[in-house]
């Protein structure tokens, strides 16, 4: 096992990683902004070195910063966290060449991964069903008209260099085809200077349901079994949760069969997440894989008792998983409520200052991760979490009753946050129900879409 | 189920009741002294009725006061918490005569185990092992000698109207016995004004491991396993930990069905203890029966994943117990530090005052029960308690290197904690072994005792 490890990120799963190595053994080289000196994550380190200036890509984006901390406090290892460079794979192998361990998987697979074309391809070779379109982009209508008859209706256009919506229309039928065909192909020229289109099946009212994988270097691949992240606002998960309300154990095994066959594909090592959107019928369809530990990985720890940071420690040192995929039993619901500065009643404004009392929930079934605390200013040049609240019970309804008198009980003085958005949530009849979906917010809360 | 609870009690675990109400939907009514007025408890209430002056006896032993409490905020129940009026079969009954539920065993149940020589006598009567001893008082030396040759040296001579350990003698052959007993007399009648003493086979380094009872008022009766609560100073247990390291499955069994049998033996429902005593060779004995919710009740719930305060107030309100004996699975591991406003450094002397800085630790497996907040005041009129610290692990090694990094994350500024004793204990290499004993600290850790 590694001595001593760098955690090359900030906040809660910072703290997360300390504790993991904290149980292992191992001793932590904190790394920080100047804006993050009074962090808990600071604190709770052995050793706490600051790489740069508040903006992350003067501190928790810089490189080289990162590389010379980790080499001055002799760590032997660096764990990424999320976001920031936890995928970048220039950084994973950069470290590789400075004779430094990257907790994650080898940085090809990151790249592999990371190429979300390359990857559909490589898994829909492997027999993993991928959402239905064109192989690539079409050329003309009549192409698009032969694609959307074998997929089937209705059907997004998408620009092939897009992103954030534009280019992009959805087409219900034929009659509509030719007209969206032509908007969406405007529509790209104008925006990206590029006007090649594509096709793909539009999935309605999706739930985005993930698997989580744990692999070791030895080629031993399993997965922990589900979680239901299909409550987001804006693409943004906000609530989720483990297991599914839609799966029963003959899906669950055939997904997660899928989700470790994607990953053996990808040569996967380390903890990483296999998305899938599922429609109404139950079909699913992979959409990408997610090559870091993630933010809602405490519900699945709920669930199956396992740690998976400590896990990727063992992964990366060598160790051979110490699970086989029947040793992994799912016990209860898990829940997870993103706690973020910002004000829900006001389109989710963020809300950084100082906090006054900060008083968490406890008791039965109550987890908290979170490096705020009473009196912490919370900086504006960061994402928005105060906390993960995690709540297990035996059964769902068990862990909703949980979490919201969790939530009743949480005091965050002076800031606004997310909490009486996820009373909302818990007290909506068709959440209550078990009915999620991508677009569960629009269609059932359309006050906070 | 009822709709208003009355929580008698203060502190951390009136806020744990008040928390298993929320849960199931009851509204409750908090009650404090004029010392505990800015609690957590009395914050998180729905109503919170003032019923005296500081010193128990004005406030929390107040009968009257907390009768007519409930009677004036119409709470249907009352819930004791431990401590205070738990145990007090009068109060008990007055509630009944009140028409207000109380929650626990009825009253002739509490009163039947509160006497601890009828008890005794019970659960013999239905083959329960009890610790081997004379019937009663013995009245001369010879009758005395009898008995120890029957039972086995060493024998304890006992006062009958002992207590404090006064009259108390330990004999360890027979050419000691008769001097034990002229000394234990004459302590005895100069202490209690009776010199009536009697004998009990003195249990060698024992285990104090009892077993969690939960009862229906159907007559259905399942224990939740057992938790080995041997690490005690000077009787006050400091650490519990579930299961217990001593017991093989056959044992737990065995063991179980006894607890099982004595509860039943007393017409018991609601949930209690039975504790027993355990020698080297594993034989146990009885002890005595708690009937009320315990201190450590959480490390049974962290591997039972079983909210045991929700069922107490289901079976109050005459539902059928929800789970068969078969239906019990005990998972992992969960340990209990008291953390409690004492310094260990200085014969564990109270350190009553106003916290500073109060950041309670996180992460997988740590649940928190406590009342104090960053800022709060430790009033010096109650137990010192400042928090219960439970972590879960898949296994002993995993849970106790939990405890030991939450333990080193927790910040309680101001006030001495009992943390660096528990620190301490958690490296002992006895400790480790799982070789605990009800006279652990004086053997192992001698400058503790």
């Amino acid at each position: 096992m590694f001595s001593r490890v760098l955690i090359a990120n900030r906040g809660e799963i910072a703290l997360r990683i300390i504790r993991a190595c904290k149980e292992l053994g191992i001793e932590t080289v904190a790394v920080y902004s100047v804006a993050d000196k009074d962090s808990l994550h600071v604190k709770q380190a052995d050793e706490a070195i600051c790489i740069g200036g508040a903006p992350a890509r003067q501190s928790y984006l810089n490189i080289s910063n990162i590389i010379a901390a980790a080499q001055n406090s002799g760590a032997e290892a660096i764990h990424p966290g999320y976001g920031f460079l936890a995928e970048n794979s220039h950084f994973a192998s950069l470290c590789s060449s400075y004779n430094i361990k990257f907790i994650g998987p080898p940085p090809e697979v990151i790249e592999l991964m990371g190429d979300k074309v390359q990857a559909r391809e490589l898994v829909k070779s492997v027999g993993v069903p991928v959402v239905p379109g064109s192989d690539g982009a079409v050329q003309s209508y009549k192409e698009a008209l032969a694609v959307a008859r074998e997929i089937g209706y209705p059907v997004m256009i998408k620009a092939s260099a897009g992103g954030g919506g534009k280019g992009m229309r959805l087409a219900h039928n034929e009659s509509s085809l030719k007209n969206a065909l032509e908007m969406a192909r405007m529509e790209a020229g104008a925006a990206f200077g590029n006007d090649e289109i594509y096709l793909e099946k539009y999935i309605e009212e999706p739930r985005h349901i993930e698997f989580q994988i744990l692999g070791d270097q030895l080629g031993n691949l399993i997965h922990l079994g589900e979680r239901d992240c299909s409550l987001q606002r804006r693409n943004q998960k906000l609530l989720e949760e483990a297991p599914s309300s839609l799966l029963d154990e003959a899906l669950r095994q055939q997904m997660g069969k899928v989700a470790v066959d994607a990953a053996r594909a990808a040569g996967y090592s380390s903890a990483g997440t296999v998305e899938f959107l599922v429609d109404k019928n139950k079909k699913f369809y992979f959409i990408e894989m997610n090559t870091r530990i993630q933010v809602e990985h405490p519900v699945t720890e709920m669930v199956t008792g396992i740690d998976i940071i400590k896990e990727q420690f063992r992964i990366a040192a060598g160790e051979e998983l110490s699970y086989q995929q029947e040793d992994i039993e799912i016990r209860g619901w898990a829940l997870e409520c993103r706690i973020n500065a910002e004000d829900p009643a006001c389109n989710f404004q963020p809300s950084p200052g100082q906090v006054g009392q900060y008083i968490i929930p406890g008791g039965p079934g109550i987890r908290v991760d979170s490096s705020v605390y009473s009196g912490y200013h919370i900086p504006p040049f960061y994402d928005s979490m105060v906390a993960k609240l995690i709540a297990w019970g035996r059964n769902r309804d068990e862990a909703i009753q949980r979490m919201k008198r969790a939530l009743g009980e949480f005091e965050v003085e002076n800031i606004n946050t997310t909490i009486p958005f996820h009373l909302e949530v818990l007290d909506n009849a068709f959440f209550r129900k078990g009915e999620v979906y991508t677009n569960f917010i629009q269609r059932r809360m359309s006050d906070k879409a």
